[in-house]
């Protein structure tokens, strides 16, 4: 669990981009972004206040967040300095760079003497249970997608926020690092050892209130052949009562495989929903959630109608024309 | 990679049952068994020659392979005081037990000085790649159970070895503790970071000459909630020509899942199936596995023939009735 509210560090960013996790905190949970910390060439700007560790100190910023992928990737001397002030002012420090926080001996060092922690989101920090299948009480929504990097993490959080605006119980279960960064908590399941997949799954979505939803995280697909054993881990281990089906209808192939073509909404439904009835029977689809980004608005709306002509359930672009109709579809399970 | 021939250490085993590494060592790979070396007091037996370390020196074993359970979880003075005169004399160390031989800092210390090597096959020695999906050359097969522990990895070696005997060209793969003791190699798969699974796999199974088989050791089942995400990587890494269909009839719920049923036969094949042929379009189902060992003879045999006919499939137990049927319909490929 990392310590909220977050300082921003953007550093030396070469452009916007490169602050992709700053800009999904910012842009999901703003309550969580007190300021930004950017040093001098960063040519990312998140609209926050500039603020020095002492101003972020003053306006109740626990922990600097490294919002930003690093160059060459390693941590520089010109972060370190940075870094090390920050420890000294009182910060924890959070990140998801594959260069690990923990294995810098100085920060190590510092973190230590200055009594602070150091979070690296890709490593997990809790011995996970195996999994167990006992039937857990409160509702679960998981996003299942055609291929990697579809948008199931924007659904989720879109659907979180419009649940909340409504007033619906419901919480967002990070299971991916920019997610566990943004939300400060979650599991980091792709660096979770195989056995104990599943039951951090379970861990992450316990028990709750019977009108309570998480809103599961997806990762990877079942037709990634990289991946496929983390969603599968996902599928059994959250037993979802409710399946989104996410798509990017562009896409010539899928993601890091030429030679794979993604498949068909209709074979993702049929193989996701054989799979979760296993875990739990009562599963259903409930909605499609499409990411089309790379379509004009009229082209974008026909082809939303037409998918939900052809496969019978609601389908947006939660991002693009909001939630509504897929929290709509879990407020009637 | 461990170094064979092996002395079978059967320390101090209460019973037969205790000493199950070692019996599938000497029952799989009798080449692999110079001896036994057993402690007073030990109650198991596996009918091969009782060899000081001197002997089975001289007999040429390179690797001492603890092949039986400790009692209560940790390695005993007791059998210290073997395994460190066995580092001493030359030999290896080899191990699946929980209490790992690495965590030992009197095992560790002896081996650095004597220069052996220490292998605890639960704990994974390479850095896998993440997979790629790439089509390899030569030919696999993988048995999906219905369960967990239905008699996958039997079937596997008993077809590995009914293989050679016709002398074709196959390699049985070992994806567990137990394989890998007993073939010297392989993957411990359930032990693999979650994104790295289908890439060991790969791994496991590079290209080979188109008309050689490797005879994958499968995992769990896609109807385990608990394992479920291994099977999922072994199907699309393994990249499998072949499924056999691995089967305990009398099984009444899901090994260590009370609430949870076996799926049909028919329900494994189609969701097997379908999610193989994402990795590898020409993946067919072509014959069933039976674990008979809880019915009588007469029973299983008509228990078969029926499989046979109801599913259109060979089906027999390959412990009790060979595995010429798997193997000729693998042949048929």
């Amino acid at each position: 669990m990392i310590e909220t509210p977050y300082l921003l560090f953007l550093g030396d960013a070469p452009d916007q981009l490169a602050a992709k996790v700053a800009i999904g905190i910012k842009d999901w949970r703003p309550e969580n972004a007190v300021g930004q910390l950017r040093m001098d060439g960063c040519k990312a700007d998140l609209g926050l206040a500039d603020m020095t560790l002492q101003d972020a100190k003053a306006a109740g910023a626990k922990t600097l967040v490294i919002g930003v992928a690093n160059r060459g990737g390693v941590i520089s001397q010109a972060w370190k300095k940075v870094l090390v002030m920050a420890l000294e002012e009182g910060f924890d420090l959070a990140s998801g760079l594959h260069n690990l926080l923990r294995d810098e001996a100085d920060l190590v060092a510092v973190a230590e003497a200055c009594g602070r922690s150091l979070h690296d989101v890709r490593v997990p920090e809790v011995d996970y249970p195996i999994a167990n299948g006992v039937k857990r009480r409160g509702k679960r929504c998981l996003a299942v997608g055609t291929d990697c990097s579809v948008g199931k993490m924007y659904t989720a959080l879109a659907m979180d926020r419009e649940m909340r605006e409504r007033g619906m119980k419901s919480t967002f279960r990070a299971t991916g690092q920019t997610g566990i960064l943004i939300t400060g908590d979650g599991v980091p399941l792709d660096a979770v050892i195989a056995d104990f997949m599943a039951g951090s799954v379970e861990w992450l979505t316990p028990d709750n209130d019977d009108d309570h939803w998480d809103l599961i995280e997806g990762q990877g697909s079942l037709f990634h052949v990289s991946y496929s054993g983390v969603t599968m881990a996902l599928i059994h281990g959250g037993q979802p009562d409710a399946l989104i089906l996410s798509h990017e209808p562009t896409r010539e192939h899928m993601r890091g495989l030429p030679d794979y073509t993604p498949p068909s909404l209709e074979a993702l439904r049929d193989t996701a929903l054989t799979l979760a009835q296993v875990g739990n029977p009562d599963c259903k689809v409930v909605g499609i959630s499409v990411n089309t980004q790379h379509m004009g608005e009229t082209e974008a709306a026909q082809y939303l109608a037409q998918l939900e002509a052809d496969m019978g359930l609601p389908a947006t672009d939660p991002f693009r024309f909001g939630a509504g109709k897929l929290v709509d579809a879990l407020a009637a399970v």
